[in-house]
C-alpha cells in the first residue's frame, strides 16, 4: 500500500471503543439466573453495570476492546500502529493508556475530563471456556469527529474500524469523517463487521458503506456474512460479499480463512494450535495479521497466513492482547523473510 | 479456639496492607537496567511508582497484599473470615472492596477520602517465573488505630497480623490496639514475619512482640527464621523460636511445614503439585488452611496439612487468589470429614 501515497509513518490506525475487559470466573448458573444468552455480547447502562459487577465473583482487569486489540497485535508483530479511542481522565483510562504506550503505539485522543467513566466489559467465563460479554460504554459514548486526528489518519496506510463504532451516538460520523481523510490522502479505509448481533443492529448502513465505496477493505466471519446477507447458505453470502467488497478476508473458524478480491478466492488454512484455551480475541488479531501484511505489500496470501498466525498465538492462552512476540513467532515460520526492515 | 471466649462471628479477621497488584511480563535485562534484585520486595515512593508502571510493560490488575490473599483463602474454605486495610476511595479501591465484597470478607474500614490513591504492587514476571516486587503503599500509610473495629476483633476467633504493618508509620499501633482488643475479648493474635527483609528491618521489635505475648501464634518460612535470629543454621533458628513462641507454624518450601508448640514438633510434606508455576502466595495461603483448622479446634497436624493443601492450590497457578474452591478441594482430601457444619 505504501505505493498508492506518501510513505506511511503509520501501517495501520485503527479506530474503535476503549474498553477494559473486567474476567471473572463464574458458573451455568449464574448465567441462568442472570438469563444472559452464553457467548453473546450486550451493551448494559450504568446502573446496570454496576449491579452485574456486585453481583459477580473476584476479578481481574486487563486493556480490550477490538480495535485496541488489533493495535497492540500489529505492534507485536513490529509494526507502526496508531489507536483512536475515548477512555476518561480515570484509573482504568490511565491503565489503558499505559498499555497502549508499553507497546509503542501512538495514542492522540484526549481523554474526557468529565462524565462517564472509561468503558468496561464485564466478561463471564464458563466452566467451558466460552465468555459472555457485558459492555458498558462509558466514555467511548463521548467519541466525535473532533478525535480524528487528521495527521494521523493522513499518516496511516491504512485505517481501520470497528462496526461496534455504530453503537455511540457520534462515532459514526466520527468514522465517516477518518474515512473522509483517509481517502482524500490516497489511504485505505478498513471495516470490521465486529459481531452478527451489531450486523442485525446495523445491516442497511454497513451495506451502504461497502457499496458506496466508503470503506475498500472488509473483516467478517462465517456468522456475520450470514447476517450482512441474512442467508442460511454462507456460500451466497460469500459470493454476494465479493460483488460488493474490493477486499474481503473472511474467517471460518476451524475452516481457515477465504480472501476474496476482484472475482479471485485464495484458501488459508486455520491456524495450527494445540490447545485452543479461549477463542476471545482470534478475529481481532487475525484483522492483526493481515492488516499489517497488507501495508507492508506482502501478497494476500501472506497476509491471511500472519492473520492465522496471530489468531493462533491468541487463542492459545487466556485474554486478547498477544503474551508472545508476534513477530518473533512470524519469523520462526518464516513469514517475515522478504520484508524490506 | 471457640472454646477460649463466647462463640466467634468470624474464624479470623487478617489485618494488613490493602494492595492491588500490577503484573507484567518483563526480561532480564530489564531488572539489570532498573537495578532491581530478582525475587524481592522493595517499598517505593509515588514518582518512583509513576516511572516505574511508565517504563513496564502491558499489565494486568488483581488484588492482592499478604493478609487480603490469606482472608480469601479462608473464605475459600468455607470460613467466615473479615479483613481490615486501608484503601483509597478510587477506582483500585473499589476494586479491592469488590473482590473481598464478592467471596463473603467482611471489610468494615472505610476508604480513605482524600490524598493518597490505593497501594499498588508492581510485580514483575521473568520468563523463569520469578516476581519482583515493587510496593507503593499508598492509602496504606494511612492506616491507624481508628480503623481497627472492635465489634469486628472481638468477633474473631483469630486476629492474624502483616509484619509488613509495621512499615507504614501508624499501622503498628493500630497491630497493637487489635492485639490488646482480641486478647481482651479472650481472642488469640497472630503475627505473619512477611518476608526476611521486613525481619530485618524490625527484628528487634518482632522479638519484643513474640516475648512479651502480644502475639501467641507465628507463621514464618525458613528464610524469615534464619533473619530472625541471625543465623544460617536453621536447626539454631526453629529452637529460639520454639522457646518464644507458644505456637508457630515453619513453612519449609519443598521440605513442607513444621509446627512448634509446647516442646512438641509436627513435621508435614510439602504441597503435591503436578506443576509449580509462581510461587507467590504460599505462605499467605498456608496461613489460611492452618487459621482455618486453628480456629475451628482442629488438632495441629491437620491444620498444616489444610496449609499445605491451600498453598498447593496456589502455587499451581499464576496469581495468589485461589481460582478453585479450596474447601471442595479439602473435601476431596478428606480433611473436613469430622468438622461440624
Amino acid at each position: 500500500m505504501s505505493n498508492a501515497a506518501s510513505r506511511a509513518r503509520y501501517d495501520v490506525l485503527t479506530i474503535g471503543n476503549a474498553i477494559v475487559d473486567v474476567l471473572a470466573q463464574t458458573d451455568e448458573a449464574f448465567l441462568v439466573r442472570e438469563g444472559l444468552a452464553k457467548g453473546s455480547m450486550r451493551l448494559i447502562e450504568a446502573q446496570e453495570a454496576e449491579r452485574l459487577y456486585e453481583a459477580m465473583g473476584p476479578a481481574q482487569l486487563v486493556s480490550g476492546g477490538s480495535a485496541g486489540n488489533t493495535a497492540a497485535g500489529i505492534a507485536s508483530l513490529g509494526g507502526n500502529a496508531a489507536f483512536i479511542g475515548k477512555v476518561a481522565e480515570d484509573d482504568l483510562g490511565h491503565f489503558f493508556r499505559h498499555d497502549m504506550n508499553a507497546v509503542g503505539i501512538a495514542f492522540p485522543t484526549a481523554a474526557l475530563q468529565e462524565g462517564a467513566p472509561t468503558a468496561r466489559c464485564m466478561i463471564l467465563i464458563t466452566p467451558d471456556s466460552e465468555r459472555t460479554m457485558n459492555t458498558y460504554l462509558g466514555a467511548c459514548q463521548e467519541l466525535t469527529p473532533a478525535d480524528i486526528d487528521r495527521d494521523t489518519v493522513e499518516g496511516s496506510a491504512i485505517t481501520y474500524m470497528e462496526g461496534y463504532l455504530w453503537d455511540p451516538p457520534k462515532a459514526k460520523e466520527a468514522f465517516r469523517a477518518a474515512a473522509d481523510m483517509a481517502h482524500a490522502a490516497g489511504r485505505k479505509v478498513a471495516l470490521t463487521l465486529s459481531d452478527s448481533f451489531c450486523v442485525d443492529r446495523f445491516r442497511g448502513e454497513f451495506l451502504e458503506l461497502l457499496r458506496s465505496g466508503v470503506v475498500d477493505i472488509i473483516f467478517a466471519n462465517n456468522h456475520e456474512v450470514a447476517a450482512l446477507y441474512q442467508t442460511g447458505d454462507l456460500e451466497t453470502g460469500i459470493a454476494a460479499l465479493a460483488e460488493d467488497a474490493e477486499l474481503a478476508a473472511v474467517t471460518l473458524g476451524a475452516k481457515g480463512s477465504l480472501v476474496l478480491s476482484g472475482g479471485e478466492r485464495i484458501a488459508v488454512p486455520a491456524p495450527d494450535v494445540d490447545e485452543l484455551l479461549d477463542k476471545t480475541g482470534a478475529g481481532d488479531l487475525f484483522a492483526s495479521g493481515f492488516l499489517f501484511g497488507l501495508a507492508r505489500d506482502m501478497p494476500l496470501a501472506r497476509c491471511a497466513e500472519l492473520g492465522s498466525l496471530a489468531a493462533g498465538e491468541i487463542i492459545s492462552h487466556i485474554g486478547a492482547r498477544p503474551q508472545h512476540s508476534l513477530k518473533a513467532l512470524a519469523e520462526q515460520h518464516r513469514l517475515l523473510g522478504d520484508m524490506a526492515a
